[in-house]
């Protein structure tokens, strides 16, 4: 028997650029990004655009192609942007993914070719998955529009669509050819989801940023207030942060057990599959960090003043720290409506040993391989108690 | 405007065995390569034979449930092997796939759970995309059991399926777990399979490895008298200068326009569109060998010598050096039935510039970016007079 040990090794380059105004014809971006090849022939380059973005942007279409236009030497539109409807629903079935493969062949979009997907997360996973399955991967801009898009989910290396009722049950890891974050877009977005995107930075500052972290907190009443220069700064810092994990945690497509990112994640994830979506991502990563960091509470491994911290600030944003869902079922941990199950649906997905993040501090963050059914009840019934304080407050 | 520059470098690590034998109990190979990652529970193994495996090796159904009997303390094998149908048929529809994505979702099979593939380059496509999309990638363990997928497909990174009639149109670079090639397969194959998996190592010998050429001219005749030692030698020594071009050629994943390893296969891909895959890969590719080196010889880049050589080694192995689907509408280079329609689809699947590989002498490749159809059309007619007068001998 012989053995032959293969080695390889692949280095990916992108660009996370911060822009106002990414369609404008003296914005050169987006023509630098296609240029940035040295190849000379125009390239073709293919849109989808999340109705969201459409309804409150209705000029968007035309501004891409007046921008194609303009830069005609370097872009050849080949088709008027698709407009599919945004939010988790892209996710839930095939056609929109089939639609997009139809237009790669009807419009014979090749490897150097681009698909630029203008959304928010969830259109961003889809375009991103048909993209990166067709010839085995066509070039992906991410125009990442919602706060959560453009400070976490859009930076990374994921894509994918849901199947079987499960997030992202079909998907790959792969890279974005650029990701263009035009904070305009951050502007006409409900209040929902200007504040749900600050999840993932509480998040990613309590694992890693504790100054980051002191920063959310004290602007937590301009970020209420739509400070656009606030919320610049956090989406900016938020994706750097995600960003530098990516590329210096030595697993970027996530070929071990551990998930550092995931933090408040496994109830997130369950909590919106429960709600059919109502509860939306940032919502739902709101009330996952306020259950683990309870939980850590609970047991002893936090202290109560950071633990104050920590559901101050989400309660600071106006953001959710409690649903109803998170109750049903909580007895019986095997019941599939039961937020427990997603332990498990947590772990399946990754694979391997579970790997829950918990603090012991503001930016200490540390791994347990096991969670207390009864603990995790126990923290329920406290955000619940707590939630039905500050409501009637 | 500010620009973050993000650098992502992953590594892969995956075994490429070769081995007599797999399944019996006392082959250790497949046991070690699912405890070699360190963890303890007994992984989850779901496994796909190819047709043509299970008719030649009616036991290997079994052999695989009492290897994974035997070893129950790593493997658990989740349901008894699905048997698919084998051959390119397998690609052309998304059924199969969806049928591996059940399975997936049925047996709960996670990231670190295994899908073993055993079969010929098809199955192994269509399974490596299932596996590489199911979670964003299951552990995949390919068993090739043909020449094809032995010394070439199945050591890769690719995968695929067929969709608009062409070829891998969807699919993903993507490295499996593990490469376990049992030689004991070989022996069964029927002639046309035996000696066409040989092409690939005639390709790869001219490109990189003379003296590995000189061994294959040397034992034309041993191989079609089947001898087992030397086509072991055939394919290990194939398989490992694959291994070494995809370490080392800079892009493994193929993001630029060269595609070094493709010799030959722009005519090889279109003509088994062509034949419906009635002409196989192998048999495909021995004559686009032949075209390419025909072509290199009649611009004046190769001597008549080394054209001979090439073209007797094809001929000696009972290969083709011609089909008559060369010949049909090669006046019209547009039309979709014109070999020289291939030229295109070739540039367009990979995308940016037209890259084809040519020789100008044995070892010696060099490329060009465009290529001559009357001087193609001369090398068809050249072949389609050679192969008469073989035939006629």
């Amino acid at each position: 028997m012989t053995i032959l040990q293969q080695h390889v090794e692949v280095r990916f380059t992108y660009p996370v650029a911060f822009t106002h105004g990414l369609f404008d014809s003296d914005n050169t971006l987006l023509r630098n990004v296609v240029t940035d090849d040295q190849s000379h022939a125009a390239k073709k380059i293919y849109c989808v655009i999340d109705a969201g973005v459409a309804e409150h942007h209705p000029d968007v279409s035309n501004a891409i192609a007046r921008y194609c236009a303009t830069y005609s030497e370097h872009l050849q539109l080949v088709a008027p942007p698709l407009v599919v409807p945004g939010g988790e629903a892209i996710k839930n079935n095939a056609a929109p993914l089939h639609t997009l493969h139809e237009a790669v062949n009807t419009y014979g979009l090749d490897r150097h070719a681009y698909i630029m997907a203008v959304g928010g997360g969830a259109v961003l996973d889809m375009v991103g998955y048909a993209a990166a399955t067709a010839h085995r991967g066509i070039r992906l801009i991410r125009v990442p529009t919602t706060v959560l898009a453009q400070d976490d989910s859009g930076v990374g290396v994921k894509n994918g669509i849901n199947q079987f009722g499960k997030k992202n049950f079909l998907g790959t890891f792969a890279t974005p050819y650029a990701v263009l974050n035009d904070f305009t877009f951050l502007t006409t977005l409900e209040d929902r989801d200007w504040l749900g995107g600050v999840s993932e930075a509480i998040k990613v500052a309590l694992l890693k940023d504790p100054v980051f972290f002191a920063y959310i907190e004290t602007h937590a009443a301009a970020l209420v207030q739509r400070d656009l220069s606030v919320m610049e700064h956090v989406v900016y810092r938020c994706a750097q942060l995600h960003l530098d994990h990516i590329a210096n945690s030595g697993d970027p497509f996530e070929m071990g057990s551990s998930r550092p990112l995931d933090f408040g994640h496994w109830a997130a994830h369950k909590l919106e599959q429960l709600t059919d979506y109502a509860v939306r991502h940032g919502e739902a990563v709101a009330i996952g960090i306020a259950l683990d960091t309870t939980y850590a509470y609970q047991k002893g491994f936090l202290s109560e003043a950071d633990w104050e911290r920590v559901i101050g600030s989400i309660e600071a944003l106006h953001l959710p720290i409690y649903h109803p869902a998170l109750s049903s079922h909580i007895d019986s941990a095997d019941h599939p409506h039961s937020i427990l199950a997603g332990l498990r649906e947590f772990r399946e997905h990754l694979g391997g040993q579970l790997t829950i993040m918990l603090l012991r501090g503001i930016g200490e963050p540390f791994e347990v391989h096991e969670m207390d059914g009864a603990c995790i009840r126990d923290s329920i019934t406290a955000l619940e108690a707590r939630s039905r304080a500050t409501v009637s407050v």
